[in-house]
């Protein structure tokens, strides 16, 4: 090593039971891979070894952290959310339980369009600082990696300023990354973002009577400006990461989807869609035919759609706390996985239908309502939430990316079982500590 | 004041806007009295003013805090937990969620048997290091009074230690009493607990053939040593402050829990039960004789139960983690509201039915499922949660122990709205932070 490069910060954590998620084979089982007493070295912000104790590399470690038998797993990842957003819809919310028809909300000015005006009429700052605070309770939660929509904006100057704030939160955690060796800051970093444009979340005021118009807007001027490469503080980058269109009964069709998504590969950007939360409209197909990464909600879905999706590699993304304020028949876990669909489970975070930042709550639901496998469930927050965003990360392998968590809990059943108040005791983003830390293990809760 | 009695520590938080939960009337709004722009002051531990901040006494205060119009609340109650327990149960809980009977499970070594043999066999040690991790995240949810339940010990000294092991988790808490002034200690606090002996919780393999025997054990050794005084740490204190039964089909009898509640009670304890989780065997009417503080679960209940009830004073706790990882219909809110009883709603922590530890998540629950009214949400964590445990806390009044909660939020509504990762910027605990603190005051999550 010549004396330009000073040693790169090494770690290593040891007597551990990993959950690398990186396994191969058919069986939920094999997949998670669960390894004993074994060892994860970081290095530079990646995995340089993952494997037994007694096989790890000798030489120097800054640190070697003996998590005592503790249960290693790829940090969370919450696959679908919309978290810029103004506005609460408590008031609506409140109305929907008292069995007031959805179409008469937003009849009212509530739905959608509520949090809509509320968000274009909200400031940068105020946007962010939301945004933050919420991304703050997902770090809190374990969430390495949060998908997140624009789809309060509906023009293309808000859409875009949307996918901005929702890429910035990333920049200023990347402002805290020499943070590492004060403590005092480690706090202040944020999970990592991939963002996703929905300016197809529902056809805007402006446009009630030009829909046609709206679509085209968005297939042309939105996708091209939020695919460019612009400079965003010190990166070159994109805004957005991906396109998804509402597609459903009284949202938007599959030809307008086809027009908007089309646009967006060609744009190179990934496409995948809110797909069968009402009707089944053909969206799983579809989806499957542009190589979609996902199609998320699929209450109502073919066994058409599913085996397209199967073929095709498309996720399911299953949404649990939206189908109980919907108080709507959950999804068939069970069915996806019988035609082969691979399964990830999201918070949809949302003031509408999904006020939720706990994605391992999330899941103990779509273990309880929609018959997730238990044995899937932490696939389902991690490489499979992964997938369903097109992220290199949910899985712990040499070269990968060290985003992971530590359990006071050595069982990986623990994940669907319990439903609010599981959080890792100590959660890396990229070798850099997020939340918690050595000193914070302490005694399971739930064994 | 003379030179031997120094001035005691006043604090006040001021712009706030306080539900103070402590309101007279029938609505709900009534009870829940927000008032604007007001302050909260806490002497000695206890609330010295809650009004109008143009109102507040002056005076020296060594701490103001202007908490900018944020909600303040009081601090939750958990009113239903088992949270003394060693051994996960989440390989049964994968049984249950592949369809195997309870019964069967049962059967099988599994249910309440295998948790009454793993805790049992754990030391005090184990036991007490995982109640005070389980209290450490109800702390960080916003809990500064949960209910422990002993009944997986199941004979008379394991029962005792159980609830030994509780009582001595709030012991603990006040070693740190003196912590106020040192910040680094004040994470350390944890929540009051309130005891309860649940010795018929079921019947011991030791008595499988001596049924009534166990119920004569619980109804005279076991209420008579759980009520006694004795000296625990610097306290004169009973072990436990009241008892419950587990009263069903399948469990114990309306005579057998008269029988042990009639002891409890004339031993000095409050009374209460499970009841109604699977069948309707009359247990709300007994209570309602009995003038027990609650009925938890109430999944079956008939309409002279609910009336029974309501003439009593007796409160229904819903427990809907429990409901959805058994698949049962929910209970009806509004049916329980129309005759007048009032609602509770809980974790029921415990590692068969109910792994769970955000009491806000469980709340969100009932709203969607059980039809619970948004605008009774807070009320069923603050004020009816600490009625349902016989506390006199829950409200925010002059006289009260000064257990409150600073939101980033300004609408109560918010409650029962979000379903997971809803949690309180600053928790205090009779005058001493609990949990954040005012340099956590951010921006909401959900607005």
């Amino acid at each position: 090593m010549d004396s330009t490069s000073p040693s790169p910060y090494r770690m290593r954590i040891k007597n551990a039971r990993i959950a690398t998620c990186a396994g191969h084979g058919s069986t939920d089982e094999a997949r998670l891979d669960l390894r004993e007493h074994a060892s994860i070295v970081i290095e530079r912000g990646t995995i340089a070894y993952v494997g037994p104790d007694d096989d790890c590399p000798a030489g120097m470690y800054h640190r070697v952290v003996d998590v005592g038998g503790r249960l290693v797993t790829p940090g969370l990842v919450d696959p679908h959310t919309h978290l810029v957003f103004a506005g609460t819809r408590a008031g609506e919310f409140r109305q929907k339980m008292e069995g007031v028809d959805y179409r008469t909300i937003a009849k009212g000015g509530g739905g959608i369009g509520a949090t809509v005006r509320a968000t274009r009429e909200a400031t940068d700052d105020s946007l962010t600082a939301s945004v933050l605070a919420r991304m703050r309770v997902l770090a809190s939660c374990g969430v390495t990696l949060v998908e997140i929509k624009s789809g309060y904006g509906l023009t293309v100057e808000h859409e875009l300023r949307l996918l901005r704030i929702a890429r910035e939160a990333s920049h200023r955690r990347m402002e805290t990354a020499a943070s590492r060796d004060n403590p005092k800051l480690a706090g202040q970093l944020l999970p990592r973002t991939t963002t996703t444009l929905l300016g197809a979340h529902a056809v805007p005021p402006e446009h009630a009577h030009d829909r046609a118009g709206y679509v085209e807007l968005v297939a042309t001027e939105m996708v091209r400006r939020a695919s460019e490469l612009r400079r965003l503080g010190l990166r070159e980058t994109t805004l957005a990461d991906a396109c998804d269109v509402y597609l459903d009964e009284n949202a938007f069709t599959v030809e307008e989807a086809r027009t908007i998504l089309t646009a967006a590969k060609a744009a190179g950007l990934r496409v995948r869609a809110h797909v069968g939360q009402f009707a089944d409209v053909g969206g799983a197909e579809l989806l499957a035919e542009l190589g979609g990464l996902s199609c998320d909600h699929l209450e109502v879905v073919s066994d058409e759609g599913l085996r397209a999706m199967a073929a095709a590699g498309t996720r399911a993304v299953l949404l649990p706390v939206a189908w109980r304020t919907l108080k709507q028949r959950p999804p068939d876990a069970a069915r996806m996985r019988a035609h082969g669909v691979a399964i990830a489970v999201g918070t949809d975070a949302n003031p509408g239908t999904s006020a939720c930042l706990d994605p391992l709550a999330a899941l103990g639901l779509a273990v309880r309502d929609a018959g997730l496998s238990p044995s899937a469930a932490l696939l389902a927050v991690t490489r499979e939430a992964a997938a369903a965003v097109g992220a290199e990360t949910g899985r712990l392998e040499v070269e990968r990316d060290a985003d992971l968590c530590v359990w006071d809990h050595d069982d990986p059943s623990v994940f669907g079982y319990v439903v609010g108040g599981l959080r890792p005791a100590w959660a890396i983003s990229r070798g850099m500590t997020l939340v918690g830390g050595p000193e914070e293990l302490g005694a399971a809760v739930f064994r």
